[in-house]
């Protein structure tokens, strides 16, 4: 839950005025996102939210983000769309924070999504995927697999309280993963990021994509991988592979998968789930006792790690091999 | 900044399914309140907030605070109007929390407010407390003067800190106060907590007034006190006589003061900022340092109290006896 840099209604109205979007109707920050402090903004031309940028999303990123937002947005996808002022400024700043304006989509998320949202969701992250061939910004990964080794020796021995020996687990698991990641699969534009609760649905139906601010170039399936984490496993630990399968097969619907990249699937489940292993592990040591937002647990993602290091095929996650 | 007890789609569409509202359209929590979780719902029908009540309420006093806002809304005041489900109840459950839906208010608020919402939020005030005359419920203010010496003992020295003395001084205070406390003035239905942050307004017009969950059967003038405090300080701890005037001048408009309750005034004053002073200092001292909410710095109320110790007259506060 995120609100850490108030607005208040005489600076709204003096940022407003730099708009044509109508006067405030209704104003409430909202606690979705854990990075951002976000407003939801009723005005009397629509609905909106406003998204003060935290330390966190370095300022340099925030044109590509912002850029990829509206390409998207052009091209069909139901993602917010940023509002420009009337000086045609989409990011601007507000109360020391970069800020920007946004559409408000309607749409409600799940964390135990259906198998019929996996199918749908998944044709979603293809559309987006081909969406982006045309788009001209760049953003590498911060966090991809070039990162994770400094990442796993910044976290401390206080890390072995969560389990014995974890330190020295996760390394050897990372030697396997890196040992063995792929090259040369296809990349572009990435979400990296697409959890439940960054997507929004009526019915089945994908009302929108959200919270862009991981976005990078990367490899297509690597995106896929990090979806089968998120979204098909369930909260006891086990792993859904009718979920998965649906979520595949809505994705090569609308963008077939390549041989390399459906034998690649194993490996960058293992890949992904360590990435998100490792990033929770650091939050759950560094973050302060009096943090506004508590990290994520990174034992889910441990036990995925495992999951995923039992499985050697594509098949084991429901992919058939043409 | 509030939501303690989380509501995922399923738990919310089976809840819903309780009432003629229609379905989600949308649903965000947001970070009003810090008693209680509130959610932001747009249906198919309308905008709602849904609350669950979290542990600081008394769950026997919830009929209370419910049929006071069904009672003020049909009395044609701006406030929350409580949804009943399909069996005409209010009150429910929800993730086993109490929980309630209340018709959503358009309307911004602002912690600085102008002279002239002073003025407007003082005929709010006395208009909500006539139309109180004939409701018909009960519940006593647990935090009044009888309630204040118990509430000192129970801070201990770390209050010191704060200020060398502090405690010894608060008590000195108190005694005073208690001294003096009037008694037999005009009473009925009170809000007890008209903070500018409970009060949403459109320019200067009063749209919904908010946050029932102190209300009590108290003293008129004592509510007024509340917002004399809540109002009428600027952020450097300045007394703006110019509000103060307006949002007496404002409630007499509708409700004409007595004198005896004009005389009263200034040690209402004293009282109203010792109760909202203790209850900071209490949860100062015993707020963990990982909650979620952080709590007020109590100092600021220190600062009125010795602002209204120097103030022996109504004048000084602008009201002009007849």
């Amino acid at each position: 839950m995120a609100v850490y840099t108030r607005v208040n209604e005489d600076e709204l109205n003096a940022f407003l005025s730099e708009y044509d979007i109508g006067t405030a109707v209704s104003f409430s920050g909202i606690t979705e996102g854990v990075e951002n402090s976000n407003y939801r903004l009723k005005t009397t031309q629509g609905d909106f939210i406003l998204t003060l940028y935290e330390k966190r999303v370095n300022p340099d990123d925030l044109p590509f983000f912002i850029n990829l937002m509206g390409h998207m947005a052009k091209r069909g996808i139901n993602c917010p769309q940023p509002v420009a002022d009337q000086q045609g400024q989409v990011l601007k700043t507000l109360n020391n924070r970069m800020a920007a304006m946004v559409t408000f989509l309607d749409g409600t998320s799940n964390n135990s999504p259906s198998a019929q949202r996996c199918h749908a969701v998944g044709k979603a992250l293809a559309a987006m995927h081909l969406a982006g061939d045309n788009f001209d910004g760049f953003r590498a990964n911060a966090l991809d697999h070039q990162a994770w080794s400094a990442l796993l020796a910044s976290c401390d021995d206080s890390a072995n309280t969560l389990k014995s020996g974890l330190l020295s687990q996760a390394q050897e698991r990372l030697d396997g993963i890196l040992k063995e990641w792929p090259s040369d699969l296809p990349r572009g534009v990435c979400h990296a990021d697409l959890f439940p609760d960054n997507v929004l649905f009526t019915g089945d139906d994908v009302t929108g994509i959200i919270d862009f601010y991981f976005a990078c170039i990367d490899d297509f399936a690597y995106d896929l991988a990090i979806m089968l984490n998120a979204w098909c496993f369930e909260s006891d630990g086990s792993f859904n592979v009718t979920k998965s399968r649906q979520l595949v097969q809505g994705y090569q619907s609308i963008r077939p998968l390549s041989d390399d990249e459906i034998n690649a699937i194993p490996i960058l489940c293992r890949g992904s789930a360590m990435r998100f292993f490792l990033t929770r592990l650091y939050d759950w040591i560094n973050t302060a006792k009096d943090a506004q937002v508590r990290p994520h647990n990174p034992m889910d993602y441990w036990t995925r790690l495992n999951f995923h290091h039992q499985v050697s095929t594509p098949e084991g996650y429901g992919i058939n091999r043409s």
